[in-house]
């Protein structure tokens, strides 16, 4: 067969995973456990089904090496847009010069979902298992509005309600989000709004208060806790979330084992950790068992929020506003502001543990790109390939890129594969500042970190009382 | 197998189709040919290849009954995304009522292409045909932008540059499509520009002119012959345009034939007539000679423009500045401006021949909705199937919705099939503007459409002369 018809390697309906990979049992140090921020104690199982749907919870914690997917839920990922495609990236490949090097570029597809990143692996989740357990309404917060626009759409198909609390300054600025949770029948609220108490305390002084994604949290964390029937929903960063989005990793096992290649290198962008984790877990285990302990893995972060490669392995809050669990995590601390890049799901302060763990333990590492060089990469994707990424993917991109160049100048011949998380079509601005040279690059100086990270505020955990 | 892993047909790439369908051979009645506006009589061959692809010309009036897909194009296809789903509607047929009613919804998802419609098709044929003649440039007009994204993204595929005129209205309030070219490496000039000698004569009287469809095409063809390297393109109306968009209904065929059903009703929107035309014209053969001769095929037009339900089939300028050959079309002529629905793809005051053809043969029939009822249909579309459509398949979905009705109010068991021929994630003020409940529904009053329709500059011809 032609080598172009190879090019997209597409799996059938019945080839979808019936099952997502659990890493916990196989973490080199054991898993630590979700901080009430109340008490600096592991948060109880009771109080954390306040919160969260009870299955995510048991998920969350669970030892099983795998958990299978209910086929219901199957069903609705079929009908809607999974398996995803894997892309040979022949064009990227001719464009930076490799081609004939025997350096082969991959990327899995998460853009064509229909809200256009791989947010509704989880929300589609999360959603099935509120309605089994007669929940009326998921309640989250966004900042660019990726996730919100992914829950709501899981929400809608499951009968759900959906609230969003969407931190004002991009309510204002980003109204192409705000009205696609709308059209899925979301309620959307500008945060800091006057319906909870937190949420009032800086919404009286300032109705025009910007916002931020640490007030948004509390305000949609204190709305879960109104009535039992309404319980909080989390894009990112917890267990039951990466796992949930192995589902990517596992279909790119198998399309990898279709074309008899093994990858070399895996790349994703790590905002909170879940498009990274959901790609990489599946090889993992064969990584630490020694099947192919020779892998690299490499998640890529912007120099401007770079949680990983600046930041410390602690306990901290979620959030800026201390409501949401502690997680012991690499961290720029809480009330690390970060500064207004185009990858807004780039732009939280700490890391999913399970990607902390694994860093820490030295099976993964990390890299920082400029924005600048990540949206540049991502527009010669665009015009190689033809599909416009996401901010947040085009740092992925600028890293294979980067592997791709350097294998070349070490005359290795490697297989390396990049998540594209998704694409950039409610992201235009970005490659509009690129191209009229105005976009900025933000690098941190390493005071304002030290300034987060050794903040009065940050939480005292004894790790020996649990 | 369950229900559910069939509710999306996807195909291998290797089933991709190899060839156009071409109905020119099969037509009831001869197909005419394109006047040279300059004269009145049939464009010699010559002059039809100044203006666009010698290959596309030949398309143009071939009497093949079918063309194949060049080896390279169709590889072009699968890389980026060809074959698309067909999706069975399981979720719009609960939300309107008639599950279990032995009435079956399906779509044909053309909004999964890199730009997000079914444009592609024919821009990656042109591009590939330009390329192979030598030629070093296309250029084109779009209005709100969808065929000036195709065109630019396939010229960017082939390496020839790509020339957009876009009119200034859209250009300053659409700013997203003009990214998404400028991305794709193209120029996008403002129409009218002073670039042109037909664009200068409005510019120069009024730099800020908004512009018009008619005049952003007289400044494609102006610039096109500026050069025997630069060739026009067309991104609907002409033969060879629904030729390419075959490619649609022909994978159709071979997704229906899967599942073992034939479908009784096939729908699609019509602005030019190519997604519509691309779509059924392979099914046609079977209606007309007598293997399906009961197969509906239904055109949606909107009420603010609608060409064949309330137009003429008679000879008419392609364009409004009458640079453009003349046709024998439905036409609400030339001079006609349609009201600023958002469904800027349906906006066009003429109709394709083919389609023109078949609707005077009444093998097809056409029905108007007004933009109110589509995007209200397209939401319910979008909260029920989770995609969510452009204001043009809007259009389709509604009378999808209205005779899956019809056929549960009659106990008849129909298979609808309808194009959804793009998404709308570039035109989510149509359903902002539904939200706000501010959407105006445009009547004709049949006074414009005599007026327009009898005005002296309608062109004379004699078709007894050729």
């Amino acid at each position: 067969m032609n080598k172009y018809l190879n090019s997209r390697v597409i799996l059938n309906p019945n080839e979808t995973p019936k099952e997502w990979v659990n890493i916990i049992p196989n973490l080199p140090i054991p898993m630590t456990p979700l901080i009430n921020p109340m008490d600096g104690k592991p948060a109880s199982f009771e109080l954390a089904c306040k919160i969260f749907p009870k299955s995510c919870i048991l998920q969350d914690s669970s030892i099983e090496e795998s958990i299978p997917i209910p086929n219901e839920l199957r069903e609705i990922y079929v009908k809607t847009y999974r398996p995803t495609p894997l892309h040979r990236a022949y064009g990227l490949e001719r464009k930076i010069g490799i081609k004939g090097e025997g350096i082969k570029i991959f990327y899995k597809n998460e853009s064509l979902s229909p809200t256009g990143s791989h947010k509704p692996n989880t929300a589609l989740a999360q959603a099935y298992y509120a309605q089994k357990e007669g929940v009326k309404e998921l309640v989250t917060e966004t900042g660019a509005g990726q996730w919100g626009s992914g829950l709501s759409f899981g929400c809608n198909l499951f009968n759900l309600k959906c609230t969003v609390y969407m931190v004002r300054a991009s309510f204002l600025q980003k109204p192409g989000r705000k009205i696609l949770m709308k059209a899925y029948n979301a309620e959307v609220y500008p945060s800091p709004s006057n319906l909870t108490e937190s949420g009032r305390s800086y919404y009286e002084k300032d109705p025009e208060h910007p916002g931020s994604l640490g007030i948004a949290i509390s305000e949609a964390v204190e709305h879960s806790l109104s009535d039992p029937n309404i319980k909080y929903s989390l894009g990112s960063v917890v267990n039951f979330v990466l796992l949930h989005q192995t589902i990517i990793g596992q279909e790119l096992k198998i399309q990898f084992n279709k074309l008899h290649i093994k990858p070399d290198i895996l790349i994703g962008c790590m905002g909170g950790g879940s498009n990274f984790g959901g790609f990489i877990i599946p090889y993992i285990n064969d990584k630490i068992n020694g099947v192919q302990s020779d892998l690299e893995v490499i998640g890529v972060e912007p120099r401007a929020c770079p949680s990983v490669c600046k930041g410390q392995y602690i306990w901290d809050y979620g959030d800026s506003a201390k409501k949401a669990p502690i997680l012991k995590m690499y961290t720029l601390g809480h009330n690390f502001i970060p500064s207004p890049i185009h990858a807004g799901g780039l732009r939280y302060h700490g890391m999913a543990p399970i990607i902390s763990i694994l860093h820490k333990k030295n099976i993964i590492s990390s890299v920082m790109h400029h924005q600048t060089e990540a949206i540049a990469a991502g527009l010669a994707f665009a015009q190689a390939e033809g599909i416009l990424p996401a901010p947040e993917a085009c740092h992925a991109i600028k890293e294979a890129i980067d592997q791709a160049l350097k294998a070349k100048d070490n005359n290795e011949k490697k297989v390396i594969a990049f998540n594209l998380s998704g694409h950039g079509f409610f992201d235009l601005s970005a490659y509009n500042d690129y191209l009229l040279d105005k976009l900025i690059d933000y690098e941190l100086p390493d005071i304002e970190i030290h300034k987060a990270l050794t903040a009065d505020d940050m939480p005292k955990i004894n790790e020996t009382e649990f």
